[in-house]
């Protein structure tokens, strides 16, 4: 996919006077057009507006709008940038308050700050934070990359896949996480067929996946949410590939709604249902998905969808953000190092445990080196 | 619901030189809009355009399209009123190709009108014609009270109850067939809150029946297609009711696309299942559902719903416009004389047989009375 890339999420330009060039998710699919954020504000925007989401791909551009933060220094002295950089992580923070990536972000990028106090020159801190962004970015898409690498040996030439939202390179880095072990798979010279889910309320299957797999060249039809279990009893799917925005300790995982009802359709038809996230959407701190509340949107979603009014006025709407799956209805979960088969809780936790204590072990005694 | 009828779908205004006043469907839930059509081709144009909708509404519109075409006859003699009868009832049967209760109804107009041939007056056969309008019509209201009074038997007192599409009383002359069960239980006292899923592509759940159930105050929460799985997991509906475009001899029940998946989540969370439909919705000469041809309609639907694009320009979308829900799934079906319950070829040949044999009896038999 490197090599053919037909647009780039974000993607920083020039050095630690650059800038972040964005692409501005919400002209999407009429438009591909591109910000060019010169400071923290246009990144606030940005994220807060949805021109960038997707937890991954939040938590990269709020790392580099620290850089960007940083750029408009009154006077260049350590004291000064210590203040402007609390500031601006918790303007930033401030952009959409239950973003975990977000606040993963910031916080790593003030910890690796304050490992440079002391030690280090002004100018040489914000090239160690911007390397520290370029890290984050790198690391996406590495995890990204494992992702496709694990998930695709699932995939079979010939299979047709369903999909539910965006969890594709729209919402990372790169590759993105369910859409990821499609693109592997077909760039190894399986032929996949993707059925998209449109993803009401807001559509991110009709305007995100269709649109980036379509970029891709890879044959991808829509459906309303409502005719997947038609799609699969004719027999044109042979596998549910989804994301997570939250994974309990049991493996029972929290996505975008009508997730759940796919995965139950899905075990209705004897269709495997997978689900890909990276190590970190892990919260082992959870036992199991019922302790996850569930987002209630705005009714207006629901009856008036992009400004189209669709029911009279007035009448009540229900519009959860996200249901829960049971760990029993997946089949197994991809992640950057593997694949979690069955899915318990005795799985899970010996194969996240280990990575998260690892980065525990890194974050608390790592040293940053500035020439890295 | 006689008493305090909030609008009316269809009604005959005044004697033979009356007209029929249709309320435009298109418009809701925006505005309510009657059109009084005054000839054959305002209502040739409300079938085509979907201005009234529903099987049995449509048959109903067609008789007195009949009546509306007899009225201006050039010379009124034998001759010519049944030459004007063969022009007029060849032209609205090509309003819409592929509803069956149109033909139908044409038919049983032609056959009255043959029977009168001779033995009445040119006046007396209009007067006979405007009054079998009137009696599909009234067969029709006495359908779905039937439908109501035994659907409401499977109803409690506090139930939650989710429906697809819109099988009520713009579908029909009066009550509906699903929302009938609904209309009556309500009526007898009972408390229901109504869940109504949005049933994309063409919003008739959101459109119609959250307006209709609102009109009526029903408590009616409007739900994307893909969060039933997640209302039934909390507990919030206790019935799934839904109406039927065709139902084959074992039960098998081809409707709007989106109910098999309502009957996989419902019995997957144990919650009866039912269909409502009158018997005239029964076709005995199809062993099963499998051999119900499934109409593919346009990608548009779904790519840009109601001028609305979702999707990038060119993407393929599929658009099957109904599915067919196994008997198995099917808790019980009810129809004007009764409930089909358990579901298969025995249960259904024996209540629905006896009634399509005395329909052809009737039919082939019956000498009309001019002054019933």
């Amino acid at each position: 996919m490197n090599e053919s890339k037909p647009f780039s999420t974000l993607e920083w330009i020039g050095d630690i006077d650059g800038y972040l060039k964005i692409l501005d998710q919400t002209q999407l699919p009429g438009k591909l057009v591109y910000i060019d954020c010169q400071d923290e504000h246009q990144v606030w925007h940005a994220i807060k507006s949805l021109q960038v989401r997707g937890a991954p791909a939040i938590g990269i551009a709020a790392a580099y709008g620290v850089c960007l933060g940083l750029k408009a220094l009154a006077s260049p002295t350590e004291d000064s940038l210590f203040d402007r950089l609390e500031a601006v992580t918790a303007y930033l923070a401030s952009s959409r308050p239950t973003a975990v990536n977000l606040f993963w972000a910031l916080e790593r990028m003030k910890r690796h700050a304050a490992a440079c106090r002391g030690i280090m020159s002004h100018q040489q801190i914000r090239q160690a934070l911007l390397e520290e962004a370029r890290a984050i970015h790198e690391e996406d898409r590495a995890i990204c990359r494992g992702i496709g690498d694990w998930g695709s040996t699932l995939l079979s030439d010939g299979m047709g896949i369903l999909t539910h939202c965006n969890a594709g390179a729209l919402a990372t880095s790169e590759l993105g996480t369910a859409l990821a072990a499609i693109y592997t798979a077909v760039a190894s010279g399986k032929r996949l067929s993707v059925f998209a889910a449109e993803t009401r309320p807001l559509w991110q299957g009709a305007r995100l996946t269709t649109w980036e797999l379509s970029m891709h060249g890879i044959p991808v039809t829509l459906i309303c949410d409502n005719m997947a279990a038609q799609v699969m009893r004719e027999g044109k799917v042979q596998a549910v590939i989804v994301g997570a925005d939250r994974i309990a300790a049991n493996g029972d995982t929290a996505n975008k709604i009508g997730t759940y009802g796919l995965a139950v359709l899905a075990k209705a038809h004897r269709i495997p249902f997978y689900v890909a996230a990276p190590s970190s959407t892990f919260d082992l701190s959870l036992p199991h998905g019922g302790l996850i509340p569930i987002e209630q949107r705005a009714a207006e979603e629901v009856t008036c969808p992009f400004g189209l009014p669709i029911a009279p006025k007035g009448v009540a709407a229900y519009n959860p953000a996200f249901d829960v799956t049971p760990a029993e209805l997946i089949t197994a979960i991809i992640y950057e190092r593997g694949i979690i088969s069955p899915v318990n809780e005795g799985t899970v936790r010996a194969a996240i445990e280990p990575l998260h204590r690892r980065k525990e072990a890194i974050s608390s005694g790592e040293k940053p080196n500035p020439h890295r």
